[in-house]
């Protein structure tokens, strides 16, 4: 089987990195770049002598070709994906959307943290939240996939064993992330300078980030309970690779190897999360790249804090990588088809 | 008054930046670099044509000149201060180690960190803890100064405001410190080179690390009840800086302004603690290249979490920088002679 | 004696570097900020706790406030201080232009490499080329200074001895320039940002940079014979720092020592230029944050080729500092008043 | 046909980028890390769950696994490849040493710039030099092949249509090259630390580096005349990339469309050789990760000089990856199988 895949918003970071991936994978035989622009674009010269499988091209969001795709990823800003997923929808063509347009259930928390009134959400409760190690089965049956944000799949992943097993208190969780500049986009502004990064570290969004509502809708049903999570991002001087760092209560009288049981029995059959064994911690440089999300687990034995470190590439498993896979387990292929 | 300073381990990175600072201060005449190498170093290119003040000496530690100094300051590694310090104390000349080997009290607390037994614990208690802002009284007439770690110094200056108040409970802080490689000093180790931390973060030392017994002999007497902190550092693809976010949760019912007004109550009146307004944060880049340290103030209402960043340059305010604000306190000077 | 410094264009990256020597410069005592937007400006939280030297005003650049000035710099892009300057240097007020404006002394080579004609052409026979180590005395007479390039001083400074004394032919000069990413400014454009810059370099102005005509001004008349000189610039990965690679062929028979005592003879009384020793190439680390040019000197015995490699900080020595050296000699100041 | 691939020094960088190919490489079957420590090494935990095909042994050099090899990689320092060629040689298993034992033709050159006498001299003629796009048939039919340095590729893939086609003059070439860190391998010594290499820049081994030999071998005997050609290299703060700028004075007349045409003519049926449009000049970041040389032509209309810049990745087109390219030429596969 060979599929045509179009990506509407090819031109941002991830819209690149997902052509890439795109390109490499043996089951994609064409890819349209959609444009906005009242041109057909030239092919970018870096694809040169890479690839005969993209076509770039001036389309309406109605046009025929896009109708003949088997997949349309939207990497565009927040608020686009909405206004025209749902006559692709109709049609039954599969929508993986890396903006934060389906993410949220909730069209009330959508306004709250995205500004803007939902146009479409009647979609909301079709769509699928894309974090393909926990929600698998559900993607495999999807139309409309709302891949995770970046910051999200690095936390909920480090997370989601601690709390479906029971073994932190929910109060008084912290997560420190830190993340590359790449998380940005592609965004012109003095604060992504090379001269304002570099040699700099800066927390932001101190009163609240846009993907803390999306932790929350996965991780509190799970809980059961309410969870007090405080979740501070901060910007360093990479472009690519998150950390993050959770520190969470453990329940009385868990071992550390009894932690570390936990997580393997939730992702040893998974293929892109690995657990490191004792004592290691990851190395954002060793996912680079990669879909993998590397997991350190410690016990602090005195204070009986659990401290997990969660290390992704944001433009792979935080964006583009997950989008793919996400793609492959909705399509019937091998789960790890294009991704390393 | 023109004085002589000489630094006995000089050719680290602290050591450099050390000199670096005696050179740009007033009242500094002579600066004697001893070695131990059996040669006298010839002056390094860089000071040509910037300062005719240094003296480069193969000398042993008994050395006269040494004798007739009027500061010596210790940036050796751990261990050696505390071999050579006992003659010069005794002649009454201001010593300032900035080695870790006069920071902790008690030397079991010593043995268990730092491995060895201390061999002259008598001193311990002879000693100063050179946080300036909030010891200066004592560094004043003090006459052995240790001067704090780089986190601890950051850390502290953070924490300090928010425990003598009682603004915070003491069980659950979290402090996730983020610093740059000159932290590690010039070691040649594989971990340090440009391609493994380029590009890269990690968590290190989450079993314990060495800056927290100080930061807890500090604190504790002070909240007169036991403290619960948890601390890791990480390191970061940068140079200089370090910013730590801590995360405490606030005593009931006090207003973001009460905490504010609470931090400036402790530090208006010092020379080097800025504290920042509402809705700032700190950069590291502000604060690099000063004894500067940054504070940025933050209650989150729901949860009512205080977020505090506090942000220095390791090697100045973190290690050189403080040891000259110490030296101009212990000697009379103004306090912020020779530093910005 | 004690000063009012103006600064015209305070706020990229320039005007701040310019505005930070200023406050550490003992004879000044006043530094205007002047803006044309139309508020007060407030005071930098970087500088709080810094220096109170600081006055920022919105003015018309007719405020009596300009004009009680003993020195004005404009950091400005090109083509703004050629309007401005006629009223303060009618006042002989001292003017420095950190712009290109009054660099070439021949409108139509401004035309040619800057786009616009010059508006107040008959100021250019006024003005003074301000590298400082080649025309001290002039600058000390002049009251229009004409700041030079970063690149040209770099490449200038390493040329000049070889040029003067005849050293080279004439014919195949190659300079390969590197430069941080600080010589372009706050230039809010996507070329610059972090994910553009880092882990790559490229060529660029290879059809012509804007410095080479300023070189070839000062050059030519002391060659007295036309020069042959390709000037490539390159963007790296860095925030500051400029080094230049000059490559020319020597005239026969010359050897290294001869040609070290020629840049010995040049440079020795300098305060800021350093020949290095035999063998030994300059870093820009080592000039970085200071006044300083650093030259390596080099013959290939036996392809009798000169490398000379040149070294500054492209903020400091190409830019603020010279500026301020500047400012000195023409001031009657010590030429190295405020300067590292 | 599924091949087993070996690998003697797998633990450098250049080793490290090697296995990442291979296990990306659909006919490598089995990949075989050699140790001569004296315990079977274990996997890396960078490769758990990315590949099943490693096996790391400790193994002597006269090992029965060795001889089922299908290819053998030397990542070994210089002097290793030579000693322990012979055998396998001998049994006809293909030989690929990206060390530089097998570069030079003359054993006396050889020792000139490496310092050793070489053991294995008659191997030395019957050793084909791997620049793949130039020796392509050679390549096919050799059974050792002598892996390019990064240096020698990006230029000799920019010099070669020039000499090739006499269109520059062979006296007054400059080469200034500039390479990320990794270049140098994984070397623990102080002038690698991070500290010392970001925000920095320097020239290198004016003097002479050992790349220089290899360039020439290759392009006299094409030119059949002296070459004059200075190269030197420099350190730039990035981990990958090599860009080389290429000075040469044209022959009278040509014209840039003509200077592209050769260019075109020479590697328009090359997999791996981009030539970029009028007006474009390279940059790393385009190659990175990828075996691409991109090479950008200009030509100075005024001086007739002609600007060539190269860029490659060093660890890929300039090491690993050219490797690949030549297995596979060797072994008949598709030239760019495993290859980006």
């Amino acid at each position: 089987m060979a599929i045509t895949a179009s990506i509407i918003g090819s031109t941002g970071y991830t819209g690149e990195e997902l052509t890439k991936l795109l390109i490499a994978h043996s089951k994609v035989e064409k890819i349209l770049l959609a444009s906005k622009s009242n041109v057909d674009l030239p092919i970018d010269p870096k694809y040169h002598k890479v690839t005969d499988k993209i076509y770039s091209k001036y389309l309406d969001y109605n046009d025929n070709l896009l109708f003949n795709s088997d997949v349309i990823f939207f990497t565009t800003p927040n608020g686009v994906a909405q206004k025209f997923t749902k006559p692709f929808y109709d049609k039954e063509i599969l929508i993986i959307d890396l903006s934060a347009d389906f993410r949220l259930k909730n069209p009330n928390e959508y306004k709250k943290w995205y500004g803007n009134k939902h146009t479409q959400s009647e979609l909301l409760n079709l769509s699928c939240y894309g974090l393909s190690e926990i929600y698998k089965s559900s993607i495999a049956k999807s139309r409309l996939i709302a891949n995770p944000g970046c910051y999200a799949t690095a936390i909920q992943l480090g997370l989601y064993p601690l709390i479906k097993n029971k073994i932190i208190q929910l109060s008084n969780i912290v997560v420190d992330a830190k993340s590359g500049v790449s998380g940005a986009g592609r965004k012109i502004a003095g604060e992504y300078l090379f001269c304002e990064v570099n040699e700099n570290i800066r927390a932001y969004a101190i009163s609240g980030h846009r993907h803390y509502p999306e932790m929350i809708q996965t991780l509190q049903p799970i809980a059961d309970e309410p969870i007090d999570l405080t979740f501070i991002p901060h910007l360093i001087p990479m472009q690519r690779g998150i950390l993050a760092t959770i520190y969470a209560n453990s329940i009385s009288n868990i071992t550390s190897n009894q932690i570390k049981e936990t997580f393997l029995d939730c992702y040893e059959n998974t293929k892109f999360v690995r657990v490191l064994k004792n004592g290691e911690t990851p190395n954002t440089a060793n996912v680079v790249n990669t879909n993998f999300c590397d997991l350190g687990i410690h016990l602090i034995e005195n204070s009986k804090k659990i401290i997990v470190t969660s290390a992704i590439d944001n433009m792979v498993k935080g964006a583009a990588g997950q989008a793919i896979q996400n793609m492959n387990i909705a399509l019937g292929f091998d789960e790890s088809e294009g991704l390393i």
